[in-house]
């Protein structure tokens, strides 16, 4: 009768199982490091958003006007809520301040595969820091969740990229360039026909024989980093170039170095970054877009009202996660797992409700019948639940002190006395038994 | 520089942390009786509950039009969802269906204690079953969920009633009475003045008499719940009785029996409620209002489109299982845990590095430095997030291939072989090597 909304998902268990499996893990992988979970609203002021882009940027929202008259938006993202946090308790905060979840946010864009417009993000943020080492640490958290998920280096490379070898770089050349537009215009490179690039990088400012220059210099290998340097003859260069290299130089110490890959010509798509910027891209292309990405914000907190403190972070999205996983073969499997059901055969629901109970008290999943059913169709249930073991508790087998234990994967079965359901046995099966 | 919107919270880490403990417990009992987890929209067509509850509803949510024309709502609660949900695959889905989840939810309410704009619900769900089994599994998965919290007999009380109760007894009466106002009548009868209580109930159809009586009904003690059977001399109120004691029956083999208490005033303020309903009290009244409330609402599905299908459901509110919580000192402490800091002297990092990744390796909470600070300054911000025990990796230690081990809560220290870090050990302290 009703229709969910375009661009929203509901998630059944089979395959939320997987999901939550997938955020766990990605979870844990940040709390290993001292990342401290922070819970954050839905809402924020529409402002948050539109000072810093523009009010153009509400029509790619869900930006309304609540009763009492507020301009409200759905956050597309986390960063300025845990810098509008950070603002409101910075003084009092122990630095570097580090912090995780995960959450929905909603965007109103056209949705695609690996695009929705509700979507889940880990976000994995670190206030106070300004050393290469947390920019590293970032991405050890990345690769380390990755790697746990079953991810090789054979399946995900993160392009580490510096916002100031780009900005530096452009202001080298005799031209008035729109920094913000050019840097755009690179993270389109990827995605556009090159002409496109090109006629981006021009109406940034750049001539024609300064845009092709441009793009050749952010070809440079790693081995020859300095000869950016050289060529901008810039402090700003010099120190980004260094700073890049001391962030490649951690990850080694941090044992993630070899998922990192030196790639100009990643460049994020967000105007806050303002130092080292990476993506994470499937190694194997199968998975074309940017699967995530993060890097340095030096100067929201200060732009949102705070003292200067330099901030790093990166956001896992889940739907675009899923899809590397799934091509990798990493993807957990979707079903339903169900350590005991116990089934009753007459009026025994005394028994079964003692023995489930008691198996429930050493944390195993363990369902019984709530609907009054047939021997066949709870066994049918439990099978459709993947049961491991099924718990036969019958009026005559109880006259003998005795169930029935039967393991489903082999069928067999044989019986027990009911006091050992679970009596001294942490995990009662077949086997103990038979 | 921007403030968050009235009524929304923002939780830092350590109170955070408390409310996860507390969602995760919930969550886990739901869990081991086999409910299974589902992910639902933030926003649905606001017609879902308009058409219900009438327009004048909206002017209570987060309702508006977005960018492509449709009429949307934040959804206020989960019930629907889920029955848009099971309508959606009701089919396919194997019976009864049991579904579990926690996550905000959102109403245009003035705040007030325990009551914001955005709030946090576990919603628990069955359907398929119109079994008193299955009423019964919900009320113990609710009050496994608050002893595992830590609370007693001593601290709560589920207050059982039923819709068919009331209902079939206001039907007895001579006199044309809306019966959902007056179930509302009810729902408000603590909470408001007698006069008000009796005025409403008069409103819905009563006369001042025919009040009076049906109010001395509701007051009937358990041990003489057939009076109300022969009162009325209806099908209606005979099964609902046999049924409300079935329920009751059941929750004895379930091994909750002692958390429930007959309690005909308690009424449920959401309509769609058709059979057993409950609220959990604070037993001390510290907390005058109800801390949470299901029932069973077997008309939603077949209202929605789908094949009738009988359903039951709790939903335990966060704010106030707080308020709970906190009254009955069970409140998990708001503080940080942190197993291991890996201090850092002199240019230590690559070492450290390594002890800490392998450390984390075996599931431990470790930070290190990644600001460049001095050792002082690292000493305090270990023990800030409570760290166990500090690991010191010097330059001179390390010449000796040696660490500093640092109890946190003595103070005591002793050197211990780097390789030892971790080595064989699952978890080395200072005891190990003292």
């Amino acid at each position: 009768m009703y229709d969910r909304i375009k661009g929203f998902r509901d998630f059944y268990p089979e395959e939320m199982g997987a999901r939550r499996q997938v955020i766990d893990t990605v979870e844990a992988a940040a709390h290993c490091y001292g990342f401290r979970e922070v819970g954050t609203p839905a809402l924020e002021p529409a402002a948050m958003y539109a000072d810093k882009s523009g009010e153009e940027i509400l029509e790619e929202l869900y930006a309304f006007e609540d009763r009492g008259g507020r301009q409200v938006a759905l956050t597309p993202e986390l960063t300025p809520t845990v810098a509008r946090m950070f603002v409101a308790r910075g003084q009092e905060l122990a630095k570097p301040v580090k912090w995780v979840s995960t959450r929905p946010f909603w965007r109103y864009e056209e949705p695609q595969q690996g695009r929705f417009r509700e979507f889940y993000q880990t976000n994995v943020d670190i206030f106070g820091s300004a050393d290469p080492a947390a920019d590293a640490e970032i991405l050890a958290v990345a690769a380390d969740a990755l790697t746990d998920l079953g991810l090789t280096a054979g399946d995900f490379v993160f392009r580490v990229s510096h916002r100031n070898i780009l900005g530096g770089l452009l202001e080298t050349f005799e031209a008035d360039v729109d920094t913000q537009a050019a840097v755009r215009a690179v993270d389109k490179r990827a995605k556009v026909e090159a002409d496109e690039y090109f006629a981006l990088l021009e109406s940034a400012g750049l001539t024609d024989a300064q845009a092709a220059e441009f793009d050749g210099l952010l070809e440079i290998p790693e081995d020859r980093l300095d000869e950016l340097t050289a060529f901008a003859g810039t402090e700003r260069v010099a120190e980004a170039v260094e700073n890049l290299q001391a962030v490649l130089d951690a990850t080694a110490d941090f044992g993630v170095r070899e998922y990192c890959t030196l790639s100009l010509t990643t460049a994020r798509g967000l105007d806050y970054y303002t130092g080292v910027v990476f993506e994470c891209f499937d190694s194997t292309g199968d998975v074309s877009r940017s699967v995530f990405g993060g890097g340095r914000y030096d100067d929201l907190i200060e732009g949102f009202g705070g003292q200067p403190t330099p901030a790093v972070g990166v956001a896992p999205g889940h739907a675009t996660l899923s899809l590397l996983c799934q091509r990798a073969g990493v993807w957990p499997a979707e079903e339903l797992a169900t350590d005991y059901y116990v089934l009753q055969v007459g009026e025994t629901r005394e028994v079964a409700a003692r023995v489930a109970r008691d198996l429930r008290g050493r944390g195993h999943v363990v369902e019984s019948d709530i609907a009054g059913r047939s021997f066949g169709a709870q066994l049918e249930y439990a099978d459709s639940v993947n049961a491991e073991t099924v718990v036969i508790v019958g009026e005559r087998d109880l006259e003998n002190g005795e169930v029935t234990v039967k393991d489903m994967e082999s069928g067999d079965q044989t019986t027990a006395p009911v006091d050992a359901f679970p009596g001294e046995h942490d995990r009662p099966t077949y086997d103990d038994f038979a």
